[in-house]
Order: structure tokens, then sequence, then C-alpha cells
């Protein structure tokens, strides 16, 4: 209660990971987790003492996520807003987790910071929505998590294939509609797409969401993996996704 | 019997499809029938009065299949070989069809047999696999049916395209990994990919095969349908399945 007092602002909440005992700071009126990120991270190859750069973290609440699979990585969140990123430096400072750094910076200006080659896993749950679609009479923080409004698919993908090694992996979920997109902006940086899971909300519903396992100058063989099915018949979540949260 | 006398060859068989109470003549060590051609020609959009062609339609089964959704379809089924349109001939007159035509013609030379846009339909079960994998030693007519020996998925690609007037639809069933391939070689034939529908044999499998619908020269917007289910847990067919086999 001491550190809280400290660490979480007024128009802020301290809210409960669930997984692995971990708490996350999130602005009240700000884009706030979801299952896409749990999911996105239970997702994702690792390997213990893998070094990891999430692209676009928010709250940073990928690479706490990613901390409670492995807790050797060593991770870097990248945010391009400056208050943000502050926030996401106070849970990372709450949780005590020395092995993860929030940094500020425009991924679009990537080269600039570090060394092309630089990670062996990047993630990222980007904005799902062009400029163009959508009501964007809302919160800049809201525009920039929701919409590609500080960075487009094209600059995330750009901005992967240099910060991977050779045989590094780019874990991503995004909207199943922008595959084919997808698809053919991997290609360009030779990212080869070698594992997709759809996500649907219920069993017999059509995948909104997607996700994404491209190796960089990987070969081809595509793996469709089983469907991730996240609510059963009556709207409770599906065993899979109780299971992802019980495991500690 | 007097007819399937003079119809049926020795070294043929004469299967009952099940579905429409149509019969089929399969070579005794040709590649026979499966469950895609029945998932494809289910899956295939189609309206009353459509033209459509099957290309590498074998012994025929999936203008048959078609013909069970809609009795005044319009029906080319195009085979390279010409032994082989000739078995599916006789299918066709066994049953009685005169709205199924099938031609012998090779589709890389498509532009030479129709004008562009002939049809409003395009449907397809081509080979799944590149002429380099998999083992040569078998028959001839094994060999066109399964590997990419007497087209590419590049030449079938570009006699669909060829083939199908604007807004028309291609309709394929292949395997899951060779999506990558597939969204690049629509793409740079106008073919968008609209619909997807992952083929997974049980429920927490891996999908193997994908059904594909592609509109030529439509605009951007997939949409990846709930996943196809092939069998249960014991082992038997899926109620979707069972479904398929008992419509009529």
């Amino acid at each position: 209660m001491q550190l809280e007092s400290y660490l979480v602002k007024e128009n802020e909440t301290l809210d409960d990971l669930i997984i692995g005992d971990l708490k996350i700071i999130q602005g009240k009126e700000s884009f706030r987790f979801g299952i896409d990120a749990v999911i996105l991270a239970h997702f994702a190859s690792l390997r213990r003492g893998d070094n990891v750069i999430d692209l676009g973290t928010g709250s940073g609440i990928i690479p706490l996520l990613l901390h409670t699979r492995a807790s050797d990585l060593n991770i870097v969140g990248l945010e391009i807003q400056e208050n943000v990123a502050e926030r996401a430096r106070r849970s990372v400072l709450y949780n005590d987790l020395k092995n993860i750094k929030i940094a500020q910076g425009d991924l679009r200006k990537v080269a600039e910071l570090y060394p092309a080659g630089s990670f062996r896993r990047v993630t990222s749950n980007p904005p799902y929505r062009p400029l163009s679609s959508g009501k964007l009479n809302i919160s800049e923080e809201l525009k920039v998590s929701r919409h590609e409004f500080a960075c487009t698919l094209g600059d995330l993908t750009q901005a992967s294939s240099w910060l991977l090694q050779n045989k590094g992996t780019f874990s991503m979920i995004h909207r199943a509609e922008r595959l084919a997109e997808i698809f053919i902006l991997f290609k360009s940086y030779s990212l080869e797409i070698k594992r997709l899971r759809f996500v649907h909300s219920f069993r017999e519903k059509e995948a909104k969401l997607v996700l994404i396992e491209a190796v960089k100058g990987g070969g081809q063989g595509l793996k469709v993996e089983k469907p991730l099915v996240l609510y059963e018949g009556s709207g409770s979540y599906s065993t899979e996704i109780l299971e992802l949260y019980n495991k500690d």
C-alpha cells in the first residue's frame, strides 16, 4: 500500500494480472489490456535467456506476461508516448523486475535506436485499424493505441525485420481480415510466416483475430494450429483460456 | 445394369456419390475422390444459372457434386488427360446430365480455348504437391492428379484469372502450408481472397487443408469462417459432414 501510493496516480488503477502474481498500472481512460495481450504472450515462441523487444508496449502488459513464462528473459518494451512509457516504467518498478526496460522511442526510427539484428524475439499487439477507419474523436492516447496513427503495419514490419537476428521470431496478433496484407508485407521484409492460430470468440463463429509468428529469413512451411476458442456456449471462458490464468 | 455394362470398363468401378443419387465411374488404380472434393463443392459460392468451369476435373466429381446443389448450372469440366476426360464423359452420360460438358484441354493454354471472362465461377481441387516432393514412381494418371506435373499453382491461378469475369469467384481447396504462396500468387493475378475456411481432421488438430475463395478484382475484406472439423473424437464423421451427405 505504501509503494502503491507513490507509484499509482489519481487517474490510474492498479490492476491484478491474475497470471504470475503481478500487478499493472493502467490509465482509467486509456487502452486497457485485454485477452489479446494474454493470448499473444502465451503464443510467442520463447527460450530461456532470450532477448525480446515488444513494439508499442503501451502499459507494458506484454513484457510483464512474458516474464511470467521465463524469468531470465531480457525484455525491452518500446513505446512512443512518453507519458505512457513513464507509466509502464512505474509498473515495472512496482513489480521489481530488473530484467524489463521500458524505452521511449519511435519504431519508425528504430535503426537509430538499435543495431540491426539486436534481438532474438520481437512481439507486438499493434493498433488494429487503419487511420481511415472508425471514429477519431477520442483521446490522443487511445488513438495511438487503436489506430495506425503513430505507425502503420508496414512501419511495424520493417522495424521487426531490422531488429531481428537471422532465424529470430516476430510474434504478433492482428485482425484476421488483414491477413492478405500481412502475408505480402512480411514476405517483402524476409519474414516467413511459420505459425498461424486463428482466434474465434465461439467455436461456431468466424475468426476475428489471428496469432501470427514469422521467422526472419525462414524457409517455407506454414503450420495452421488448432483454433483458439475464447468462450464456451454460455459465454464463460473456454477451458484453454482458464488454464492460461491458472498456470501458477 | 444394362447401361452400366456398356459404360463401365473392366478396370473401373461404378461408385455411389451418396449425395444427390448420382453415380461416378472411377479407375481402380486412379486417384479416387475423397472428402476434399465434397467439401469444396459445398463451400463454393453458387447462384442458379451460373456458368462454372472446374479446372483439372479428373473423374468429374466436382461438376457432379455442384449439379446436386443447383440443377440449372452450366458446367464445364476441363481435364488434360484424354483417357481421364473420356471416363468423366461416361459418368456424365450415365447420370444423363446434359448441363455438364467434359472438355479435354491444357489449362496452361486456356486463352486458346476460351475468351477472357467466359465464366462466373471457377473451381479446382488441384494437385497438392510440388513436383520436387514425394515419390514419383507411380502411374502417369496418379502423378498428374497428385503432383504439379501438368500444371503448377501459378498456372492454375493464371488460368482462373483469365477465365473469370469481373467479380466472379475462384473456389479452391489446397494444403494450408502453402497459404503464403497462395496469397502472393492470387494478389498478382487480381484475385482477392475473401473467404478462408480451415479444415481440421479433429477439433484439436492443426489444419492440413484450407478452402479458399477469391473474387476477381474484388476489394479488401477477408472473412475467416468457423473451422471445418471432419471427424469427432471416436473417428466418425462430424455432424457437419454427415449433414452434407444427408441433404437429399
